[in-house]
């Protein structure tokens, strides 16, 4: 099997604050047409600042700003150092401008490639009653 | 700013079916500690029949099995022919035993390789009011 996959950078996050702005490069920029239909998207961006051997070889963490959270393995948190330097969050649209899109309540840093932005629908992807260990009901919620 | 970032293959899916398996390499096995605390996962993996330039190069697509679905930008579909070949999907997780781990519902082929699994947590992910097209709500959910 092959080992690696390469991601193209797709475009970044330009702004992030109350309000977020992600850039899309022009040649990817057809690939929102039509975004607009949707109110909430799914964003995968690179934790650019972890894109390095020691955070992509960390294999268990406690997470941070959730207290009383045990040690945990990476794939039980949403943790920035993990083998795939992978961001996921849920953004709701607001609107898109040419390339640009922008977009409440992303938690990537102003400078993070996006490498896939999918459209959320919620009979695919809202689980209310999924069930969590009880540290991720307090902290940030991603 | 560069333009690609590297992913490694963590895992793959090695059946897929009612009940899936994921088999992570035993190199990033211990990322899964105490994984089994979570009821749905969030799975990244790698569409590898279409890591190919003439799908990586699609920004338009006419979503399959949905009837009645225009046009839209790859970004407004969940559409494995994407300029990143990464699928997402919410699965419900039924047990881990070692460096496996049994799912349901994961849309994943078999062979595909897994790039990141992280914990779904509702309060984060899970908007059931969010809005979609009307193309949407029939077909595929995912």
């Amino acid at each position: 099997m092959k080992e690696y996959g390469k991601v193209k950078f797709l475009g970044k996050v330009t702004q992030s604050d109350e309000m977020s702005q992600i850039e899309i490069s022009p040649e990817y920029c057809e690939g929102a047409y039509r975004l607009e239909e949707f109110s909430h998207l799914i964003v995968l961006y690179w934790f650019h600042q972890r894109d390095n051997d020691v955070d992509r070889s960390t294999l268990r963490v406690v997470p941070r700003r959730h207290e009383g959270a045990p040690e945990v393995g990476v794939f039980a948190s949403r943790s920035p150092s993990r083998p795939n330097p992978i961001g996921f969050c849920i953004a709701e649209l607001v609107k898109v401008e040419g390339c640009k899109i922008f977009v409440r309540s992303l938690d990537a840093l102003e400078g993070s490639p996006v490498i896939d932005i999918k459209p959320y629908i919620p009979r695919a992807d809202a689980f209310r009653e999924a069930r969590t260990p009880d540290w991720t009901l307090f902290g940030p919620s991603g």
